[in-house]
């Protein structure tokens, strides 16, 4: 059970936070929080000891001690669900259909949605619904129109872009705040938009990264959750690059979404909060 | 300021020490806590925002709050002092002896205690007193006891084993109990004692390591405070193994140093919690 | 195309055999060239832009100009064939099986053999042969008996031990030198055979490992290929640490296959000089 | 003994050059060669066993074999002397000054130029001459010349700009060709310019970086010789990354002058190539 909760700062917090867990009779086995001294801004998750409380309780106990304009989230021990928007490549979506099937993505794939055919066959043998919304002949508009159409079909709590190679628009986004995850080929916000494995290239940099973050309406610019590195050479073409760089994306993008389904991701304006392990 | 407390885990601590330190009006500024759940035992650091505290009364109030057997370590806002031991190797030492020129060691070097005499004209330079032990034509016995002998002159927190290549007896390490910190070349547990970089060598490993511990009095089983390693290859020989060595020895310790002297490392019998920033 | 070669050093050696290259008017692409001092040892790795060549007439000119003794290996430009082995753990092969269904392994896999049938389904998924060995019931002779049975029906050119946990007999091992790959679960020479990750926890080390090598008759002795660490602290537990582990060593034998599956790896005693990109 | 060179590829190149070695009787330690497919081009470097070479008659060989435009530098087995510019940070130039005294720097440091006079005192420590050439109340182009006059006095290879605030204009960086070393701190290209741990921790970044970078005339835009990171999270304020970026920009300068100095980076254009070990 986790609890997540921001708000302005103020003396006490804790104590009184905690004291609603006592008085609930909840023990908190691990408890993070920060404070932003300089924006005096509170952060907070607390995981208790306990799969069902009332949570309506709780919230109505947490808004008496909190401060005004604080935000309170308590995840049910349920089962996330996801759905997933691939283009061609197989590696990130490959990597989570494998953690689905055998029950370590801590959530469901409920459907593949993807702009070309080719990983259908791949999504097919895990038992996942593949749909295939072609944006060729097709203004932008109507593309995401019928993406949501299928969307609306399913529940889900994340959109996964998996390698997701189409920009979708700000209203798009708007629909799902703080629900799309992107995983972008680039150590932001080096390489912005895209082929950022050429740019790299031709800069000639020693490093390269992926970037797994939240979407916004500014391209390449939402809040940033996971990113990670891996060094190359003078010997490493663009094609090399891209092969290397698509073991850091499957990995940074595995690593993002373990935070985010755990709750240990708090998004406050265009930055996130992160309570690893 | 600083409080560390380590106890027996039961419900309602957190409630319980944030009420106290809400009751002495000491605002929080950041509090790291963790619980071993299979072994019941609870952890915390607290970041207070305050120079000055009633300490005695603070403890007080803490130990009627907790359960029996906990620890309580309040660090007064005061600037720590440590005491450095070599013998020829240079590079842990110079980093240590610039970081207290420029005052961001966060603690001041008192004395440096050479078993050779190398290392005193580096030592000279920053107007540090330097003390040569002669291990030679001595037993063990007569030589930790001529370094005690040193010691008992200064006052300190800590003992830095800055690359120092003689074993300490258990009777001297019990003298300074989790108070002596030790870098080690290599990667523990694989390649403990004499040359470990030779035992890389021979066994072919593609990454070396270093390992900061304090020191107990079972050679290098002390508990870990920070690790690293770095690669190497076939055409690294032990030479070049020890050269790419020192640069993780010195930074490791670097790191080692500034977690202990932040209060941020808790000892429970053979290992530590550390909570980074 | 690649070409390996292994032999004593002498003046003239990359003279001599860059000589016969372009006698056979063979471009080099890349030359990797590596001299061990004090063992007085040669070891060279070419890229030859050519796919065909007449092996036995470059063979016989290069055994013309080498010192007795040496060892060539060149290496005929088809692709590779591969058996795996494994136990109950997915992540290994699952990701060997993705990257053979999508063309990037390096390699066809042309079996896996279990000695559960856990891993038959997802096996299936991709129209490979699934084995089941049982071990139980069975000697270990047995065991290894019925194993080589299954092996006999296929041709390969290495075993794969993807978190195969069995410990093979030497007999086993002795039939196919230099063939068998295994991925550790821990930071050899650390942690050297069973629940390495329990026996990480218990020493409270800050870093866990994987490492790929070679099997040799001595448990995990062998030729290390890939060794790979993350990081990890107090509040990780056994468990956690299985999990965070399990990413690594994915990655580790994913790199190792690719040295080995791409030529770049020479044995040479219980090491590798392995000519990364 | 070390030769470097870049030229036009063709069939045959590495027999050639082998072949003059062979013929001079120098025996090769370590060849390390790269041929750029895309753009034609070879590199190469070669370790030769001898101190002493004729190398005008080594060149006229090369030259004899090379195609035209060829690039051809023959390191005379001399130690490298070194010009070090500073403004207030301490910590590159301590690490300089430390490596220098000891003799691992693989350079002599001939003096040392400041913009302030916070570095004097350390650089005295070590006997090196500071220089003060004040920036203030003068144009950039006096400025410049005065830190040419003072360096008219010295015999250096090259210039390293050990956190030197001050941007060099085009005519200072054109007198000292690929001769001028400086350490950015941040990740280029991400962050170009001023306060680069501002903005990344406004962009709320998940790792910071360095970058040592040969000087041309475009800020932040000159070949890159090694870049490296370090992990930060929400926790780290400004003042914090500032903190902990200091480590990375001293191991990466430290890194780069290693293999700069040791003549493992050949520079073509805006890229370099770095025969690592």
């Amino acid at each position: 059970m986790i609890i997540l909760i921001q708000c302005t700062d103020q003396v006490g917090l804790v104590a009184a936070i905690s004291k609603v867990m006592a008085d609930a009779d909840l023990n908190i086995i691990s408890m993070r929080e920060y404070v932003n001294v300089e924006a005096n801004r509170f952060y907070l998750r607390l995981e208790i000891m306990a799969d069902i409380i009332n949570a309506a309780h709780v919230e109505a106990a947490l808004l008496n001690v909190l401060p005004p304009g604080c935000s309170i989230f308590i995840q049910p021990a349920v089962k996330k669900k996801v759905a997933v928007l691939v283009t061609k490549e197989y590696h990130c979506l490959g990597d989570i259909l494998l953690r689905n099937y055998f029950n370590t993505l801590g959530a469901s794939v409920e459907c593949v949605i993807g702009n070309h055919e080719t990983l259908r066959s791949l999504t097919d043998k895990f038992d996942i619904p593949f749909h295939y919304v072609d944006h060729l002949d097709r203004t932008k508009a109507a593309f995401e129109e019928a993406v949501s159409a299928v969307l609306g079909n399913y529940r889900f709590d994340y959109i996964i872009l998996a390698k997701f190679m189409r920009i979708l628009s700000p209203g798009f986004v708007a629909a799902y705040p703080h629900r799309i995850i992107n995983i972008h080929h680039s150590f932001l916000p080096a390489f912005v938009g895209a082929s950022p494995y050429r740019q790299a290239h031709e800069r000639g940099v020693k490093l390269i990264g992926a970037t797994a973050h939240f979407v916004t309406d500014v391209l390449d610019e939402g809040p940033i959750i996971a990113q990670q590195i891996i060094p190359v050479n003078h010997a490493h073409s663009v094609t090399d690059m891209v092969t290397l760089g698509k073991e850091i994306e499957e990995s940074v993008l595995a690593k993002a979404l373990q935070l985010v389904l755990q709750d240990r991701v708090i998004v406050d304006g265009n930055k996130t909060v992160v309570f690893e392990n």
